[in-house]
This record gives C-alpha cells, structure tokens and sequence, in this order.
C-alpha cells in the first residue's frame, strides 16, 4: 500500500505522491487510510514547511476512488459508511496539518481527485488538466463536506454547475473561475509549483498557521454530522450505484480501454 | 393567469413559461401565487426530471413586477407584505423542488427577472441578454433572502455592486462572473438549454435532489424573518417609492413607449 | 494627524482622503484614530450621500502599517492589541457608515492598505494600481475580522492564495477576480469614481442604507472576538516580527530609498 501512495521530502518541503498510474491513480480504500497517517505524521515535522499533493507521471492527477472496488465494498450499508470516513479523514488531515498544503494537478482531475484538490489551500494545474465531479452520473451523492470544499473553491455558481451537470472544466477554465493560482505547461508545472512552495517555506510559519485557520474558518464548510453523508451512504449501498458504475466499467472495458485518463474520468 | 404564466412538459423536461410579452413579462401579483403552485405540482411529478424556468419570444426573460400593479397594491404595510410573501414563494419553491431548476435567459433580466434566476440551480442566456437591479433608484428594498441569492450566484463583490448601483451586466459580464454558465446566439439557446437538460435528466434523481439540497445548505442564504422583509415593507408602503416608480413610469410613457424590455428595466 | 487623514465635503460625496505622500500613505497609529472618528461624524450628516476613500497623489493608495512605528509599539501584548483595536475601529467604522463607501484605489494598496479597501462596499482602480497582502513575510498575523474581508471581496480560492503566499495582483488581475469594479486609466479615475458616486446619489438613501446591511448579514465576516485577534497579538509581539521587519526596513533602506511605493508594499 504504500508503494501506492508514500511521502517524499525534499528540504522544507513534503510531498504526498500517488503512484498508481495504471489505474489513473485511483484511490483504493487503504491508500486513505494510509494517506491519513502519512498527512498526520507530515503535520508534526517542524522541518516541513510546506506541503504538496503529487501524483506521478503527467497525464492524470487522480481519477478519484477506484470504481471497480468501491462497487464491491459500498454494497452494504457498513461497507459504504466505512469508505466514506476514509475518504473524509484525508480531506480533514489536508485541512488540518498546520503547513499550507498545494495541489499539483499535473493532469485530470475527476471526482475525488478534484475534491481533494480542493481540500488543499491551494491548486496549480499543467495546462493539459481537466476538472470535474461526474457523480450524478453514476448515482453518487458528493458528501456535504466535499460539496462545501466544491463551493469554497469554484463559488457556489459554479459549483451547482459542476456537480448538477457534471461539466469538465479544462485548465484556462479553472484558472479564470479561480480554482487554479496559475496554469503552466505540463513540463514546467513542477518546478512552478516548488518555486512558490520554496517562497511560501520562507514566511514565517505562525503567521501560515494561522491564517490558515482563519481562512477555513471564514470560508464554506460543513460539518461531518450524519447528514452530512447519510445520503451518500445510502446511494452507495443502492442497487441504482451499482447498475450505473458496471455499466460504466462495461463501458470502458469495451471502448476505453487505451485511454486510462479518460477511462477514470467518471469515477467520484 | 394561467396563460401568463404556465407548465409545458416535454418528455422528462418541465418548462415553466412565462407569457406577458407585452409587458417584458412583468409580473402581476397573481402570476406569483399561480407560479408558485405549478412548481409545487412538478415537485410532485417523478416523470420530470429538469425544469426549465423560461420566457415566451427571446427579447425578455423577465422585467421583474410590474411596477403600476406594485405601485397601487403596495401603498398599505398589508399590501407590501402581501407581495413580498408572494415572491418569496416563488424563490423558496424554486429551491425546494428536488429537481434541478434551469434559467433559460433569454433576454433581459431585471430585478425580480434577475432575482428569479438567482433562485434557479442553473441559469444559461443569449448572448443579447442583460442582468441588473436598479431597485435603490425606485427606492426598493431587496429582502435579504433575494440579496443571498445574488449573493450566492455573483459573488459578494459584484453582489454589492448590482444592488448599491444599479449596474447593468451584459451577457458576457455575466459569463465572466460565473452568474450564466453559458452563452449562445439567441436562436440557438433554447436547443443547448433543453440539451444540457436532458443529460441531467440520465442522472441518477437521488444524485441530482440529494447534492442540490447540500448545495443550498453550504451557500449563503437568509431565513425569511421579519427581519429579512422589513425594511423591504417599509419602503413599498412609503411616499418615496410611490414618487420614485411614478416618476420612472411618466418617463417611460415619454421616451420609452416601443421598447419594451427597456421600458420594464428599471422594475424590481 | 488631522492633516494625514482628513475629510472633504463636495456636494453629495464625502472622502476621507490619506495624506501621508512621503511614506506611501501608511497609517500611523493616530490616523486609524482620526478616520474612525471622521467616519462615524460621516455617518450622521445626512446630507453626505456617498463616502470615497482616497488618498492624494496617485502612486500609492495605501502601504498598510508605517512598519517602523509598529515594530516599535507593538513590542508588548498591550500595544500590540491597542494598535489592532485602532485598526478594526476603522474597518467596522466604514461597515457601520450607512452610506455606501467606495474605494478609490489610485495605486499601490498592500496589507493594511488592501484590508481598508476591501472592508468598502465597492472598489475602482486606477489602471496602475497593485494589490497584496504580504502577511506571512513579515511574520505578521491579519485578524480573522480581516480576512473574511478578503475573502468577501476576492472569494476563498483567491484569498488563500494572497494570505499564504503573498501574491500581488494587478489592476487587471483585481477585476477579472471581482475585487474592483472597474479600471480607469490613473488620470480619468477620480473623474470615474466621482460620477459613479453621483449616480448613487441620486438613488433613495433608505435603500442603499438597508441593503447595505443585508449584504454584510450574508457575506463573509467574523465576529472580533478573542480568537479573532489572539494570534495576531502574539504576533506583533513576538521577537520574529521585530526580525523579520527590521530586516525588511534595512532592505528598504538600502534598495528601495527612492521608491516608495514599492517601499511600503511589504507593510501590512
């Protein structure tokens, strides 16, 4: 599992790298469990100053929780509740490490890959990038607290627009709608993206800490009451979840299959 | 007042038309209380899926009220009163529909025009259309649940400019600012409205009625309390208003005569 | 101090106007005092319709802080929270006035300088003007009451990215985010503001009064209590800000002697 998804630090930097690139870095239930810990251990390194969220390659930053698996564990109500708390409990770490956490999106970024780009403080994307949340599609409710972290970064317009619809938003559209702090070739977006995070390691980390804080607490957000995900449990564990996402895996064995990116596009 | 303001279905799509063309489709008070109890009724239909809020012709969405009717029924706090829970429950129904509620803005949207497709999950517009609330110069006060709306839709910053100084927006202003998440020619809105429709309509109901609800609750919003109403009471009954919309009415009868939806902009 | 801050009554507009050219308009701790004291005799003369906030010349809008003084009385906890207390004086003061409050941003506006602006109802700029909030440079701490301003203005996305990491933004980059209304060349902006404000004018007093309060109730804010300004008490006085903006003077001091602007821009 680890191999999956694994820290790498690099002077005061720390990166959290996914590295599941056959799969269009799909999460599996244990890389949330794993990345959790990792992000909690991340939180307590003073020699850290600042975190970024990577993944390896260039042509997908996540393309959320892996299909196929969530299909096989979310068909009873336990099953489903457990994979969300999962998936909550690496958003919430993102949000409470004490060090400004940055989203690499070196390439497509659908479902929970985009909602965990948006739990981080900050995004910059490779020009190739393309965002978006295909949940209605598959018959999945996007958990309150996502939703929020969806509002707080797109503004609640776009938002309705993102997960009402389902549109993919390619980079220059993030970037104009704010979601993005800057969009850069995909073969320069690494070096952009440790440049900033150098810059940002040589302020006073108080003085991030804290307005961090501030800035989640002034901005949307949700609490993780049963409300929040009760529905999302529910459709999870729903015969409806399962019609539509086999249908979508057929889908994809059939016509995708040499297109990973775009074959983990719909995955939430 | 069925026929000026009615529900059309077609297929899993219900439109709710408005048909005043005569008068930029302003509102009279009894086209509220029949709106409102035509969005209650699709509610209720599980064969529709999206709703689509639109206008007859494609010169004007809406003007918003009809400010003569407004003028003589609002000079009482028993009048204004009256209005205003009628609007509100046009706002309030758009929002408690599980459906997803498209604006098709086909032209002109002022004041209440505007303030209905606030209400609205979505709106899409011709590229003909303008977007504005000039309540402060007939000396309206917007209630506090509509502000949010505009709030929610524009933002804060351009929230404050719309309803401080009455500034008109274009439909690529509106695009730009994330209010529309679309523009077409006026001759081919309609289409890509009713298209974007339907493949919301293929999502999973639960998906699109569940994430709506979230969305709602983690965007800015007002209760509709006293508070949230008063001081827009107050300013409907008051000598300034009557003078005010009085003074705008001679104006038009002026100037304005064959130009409808300019003849309405200014109502709210 | 009354020279440095000052109010100009000119038919239906007041401004409060900044004069401290020689240090790039940064406030002394005696200003802050001043304009709070000038805003609420605003607040009460009924015949000032529109509030400007300016500055003279038109290099600078504002630098925030005079660094030098805040180094020096910010060295206890005392201090340092009766100099924040100033600060957040003005910022409600300019929420509190019932008249809309437009800011007229000339030029350079950092730190202090971007807060007051963004604590107006509205903002135009010159085409020159540059806007940021180096903070965390400085060790300094913004109170959470400022930055739900920030984030009421610029939306969450942006304002992580100008408190975490400093960011600039020009003119151009301010409107295509909303920040400002519109951008004028320097030597039309005043001109632009005036006729803006004029137009406001003309509008009913009770309704740009009202829905000025209804726009603050739903937009971004925090409550100044304890937890809003605690860090930032800490802050001033911590021996990190002493350094790190003792270190930032002598830069200035030998760099940047013959340019102001640029002088002040890391005040906040």
């Amino acid at each position: 599992m680890t191999d999956q998804v694994r820290v790498e630090v690099d002077g005061p930097l720390g990166r959290l790298v996914l590295d599941r690139p056959e799969k269009g870095h799909a999460w599996l239930a244990g890389m949330w469990t794993t990345a959790a810990r990792l992000l909690e251990e991340l939180a307590g390194r003073s020699d850290v100053a600042v975190i970024l969220l990577d993944s390896s390659g260039d042509r997908v930053f996540s393309g959320g929780a892996d299909l196929v698996e969530l299909a096989s564990i979310a068909g009873t109500e336990a099953g489903a509740s457990d994979i969300l708390h999962r998936i909550e409990g690496v958003m919430a770490a993102i949000e409470a490490v004490p060090q400004p956490v940055v989203a690499v999106v070196s390439g497509t970024a659908i479902g929970a890959g985009l909602e965990i780009a948006a739990a981080a403080d900050l995004r910059v994307a490779a020009d190739t990038a393309r965002f978006g949340i295909p949940a209605a599609r598959i018959g999945v409710v996007t958990t309150r607290t996502d939703v929020a972290r969806i509002v707080r970064v797109a503004g609640p317009a776009l938002a309705f627009d993102l997960l009402l619809t389902g549109r993919i938003l390619d980079a220059h559209e993030a970037l104009a709608s704010g979601i993005v702090s800057f969009v850069r070739p995909a073969e320069q977006l690494r070096e952009a993206a440790r440049d900033l995070a150098l810059r940002m390691a040589a302020s006073s980390p108080v003085s991030l800490r804290e307005m961090k804080r501030h800035l989640l607490a002034v901005s949307p957000a949700a609490a993780w009451d049963p409300d929040a995900y009760r529905s999302s449990v529910d459709a999870l564990a729903s015969a409806d979840f399962r019609a539509r996402s086999a249908a979508l895996t057929f889908r994809r064995g059939r016509h995708d299959r040499d297109e990973q990116p775009a074959a983990s596009e719909e995955d939430s």
